[in-house]
């Protein structure tokens, strides 16, 4: 199945969050707003922000206050993508030159604190204080995640559980909040806003699991980088994790980590997708999007629910 | 006159602000504990917490709301040094290396970002929706003034307003909020709030001509980093735009911007020592200064507005 057809009942309202983050870019200053253009176009899959309305539709639906929700949820994300990039030194993401490249360091780490900033701005405008402290929290958790992560960077000995706390960190925590906000917008029960956020805390595994196995197997064209670049950077993810539970005496993978060298990362990558390591990581990220599902179980309206579970079985099955 | 005294109606709970900046690097992750332990004990001399709660003294004071907002406009000024200091590469602040130097960019950026989440879950502490949009525009002032200038460095045809334009975005846009901050949650009148606003943004554009033109005169011990630092990263400040007004023909400090030799700096800043341009700067300080104190006038308490008006003259007159 198709995101279109997926976001079939918010398709109007996404087109909103659309409009309202290319509004973000409309400042009166011209290095400003030449960035901001720059990294708000672009081709996302707009996930998070369709996970708040979705998760405002089963109860009161407001959508003068799900809107800046929504926005701010897409640009927490991107400001941690354009920071993250300053701190990778990526030259590329979704197919683009990123803004660190084309502009320099400095104009990255800025117009991220500047889109943290919008992000706290939208949120208030809700002014709703539950939503406002679940944003702050979700700044913190991806960044203090982050940070650990960065120390672990190289450690052959990382195990199943630090590769999930930290996918959980970086990822889950903001398509939870993205959920749980859109459920609390909508006044909606207890029980349900945590079935939101269950829901969107596994979904949010699921797609990393995911995005970490296309970096494996994905079309270069597709993913918009080389494919093997975690490997590249001495990253471990969860392929490379259970493919050195499984070869403990393997070399070939172990000294490729942070290699430059093309053919190595090549011979390494070709390796962990020979074995049968990519279907057991495909196996995992199916399981969390089981949870997802019924985590959803709670809810009222079938027909919405059913699209919550096309999302959590697209997310295990694309391909980029 | 000494911030001690000019400190004494605060003293106590200024000793709480400190407190709870130690506070908050009492986390869980030891890489984090390490980097926020790091940045939070320093030498700094809290101007901005303590226009916080004098601003909280005039109506009702209310320290359980004032100390986290207090705590809170220390750190968003700690994350955007943290930050800054990534962007200019510098080695040392405040007599202490910085931490990038000491930690890597990642690190320093995603503590940075760690703690502009922590101002906002400490600001939303106070369930004050005006203090909380207060906050999240100061962060978008804050950097997208800072990425304006950027774009100015070296450019040599800079005027005395792209400067104030520069220090009011990027120093008197979080001294003004300190102060409203603290007037709003006192409950103030609309007038006071106004008035103590005005007193900030004022105090804070002397505070920052000050610091400029300490970076051509101070004492290296004192000023924790060689003099003539700006010169050398092509930043031009007031001292140098007013030396290059009035002697439009010397090429000296023109050829000297963005120099790593020591002895152009040296010479350059001489020159402009020499001149009666540090005096024009420190009238131009001492006006602000007299603004900040003028929009004092609408408050009651004369006592503690004596305090302020200590605290102005202070700014302007301080050696470090």
């Amino acid at each position: 199945m198709e995101l279109d057809s997926i976001y079939e009942p918010i398709r109007e309202d996404l087109q909103k969050v659309e409009e309202s983050l290319v509004a973000v870019a409309d400042v009166d200053m011209p290095i400003l707003k030449e960035l901001l253009n720059y990294i708000v176009k672009t081709s996302g899959k707009r996930i998070r922000p369709a996970l708040t309305l979705f998760s405002g539709k089963f109860y009161n639906y407001d959508l003068g206050l799900l809107l800046p929700v929504a926005t701010a949820i897409e640009l927490l994300h991107t400001a941690t993508l354009v920071h993250d990039d300053v701190v990778d030194n990526s030259p590329q993401r979704r197919g683009k030159v990123t803004l660190n490249k084309l502009w320099g360091d400095t104009s990255a780490v800025l117009v991220g604190d500047y889109l943290l900033g919008k992000c706290a701005e939208l949120t208030a405008r809700t002014e709703n204080i539950k939503v406002m402290k679940l944003f702050s929290n979700t700044v913190m958790v991806i960044s203090s995640g982050e940070l650990r992560q960065k120390g672990l960077s190289f450690d052959k000995k990382q195990s199943r559980d630090d590769y999930y706390r930290w996918i959980a960190a970086k990822t889950a925590s903001l398509f939870s909040a993205a959920a749980e906000a859109g459920a609390i917008l909508a006044n909606s029960p207890r029980e349900a806003i945590q079935g939101l956020g269950d829901y969107g805390y596994n979904l949010g595994m699921a797609f990393q699991v995911v995005d970490d196995i296309l970096d494996f197997m994905g079309d270069e064209a597709k993913l918009g980088k080389p494919p093997g670049s975690d490997l590249s950077q001495g990253v471990l993810t969860l392929p490379t994790i259970i493919f050195l539970e499984r070869y403990p005496d393997d070399d070939t993978v172990k000294k490729t980590l942070g290699s430059k060298i093309a053919e190595d990362i090549e011979l390494a990558r070709e390796k962990i997708c020979q074995a049968t390591v990519i279907q057991d990581c495909l196996d995992i990220a199916h399981n969390f999007s089981v949870q997802a599902c019924q985590a959803l179980e709670i809810l009222p309206d079938k027909f919405l629910r059913s699209h919550l579970v096309d999302l959590a079985h697209y997310v295990v099955q694309r391909k980029r």
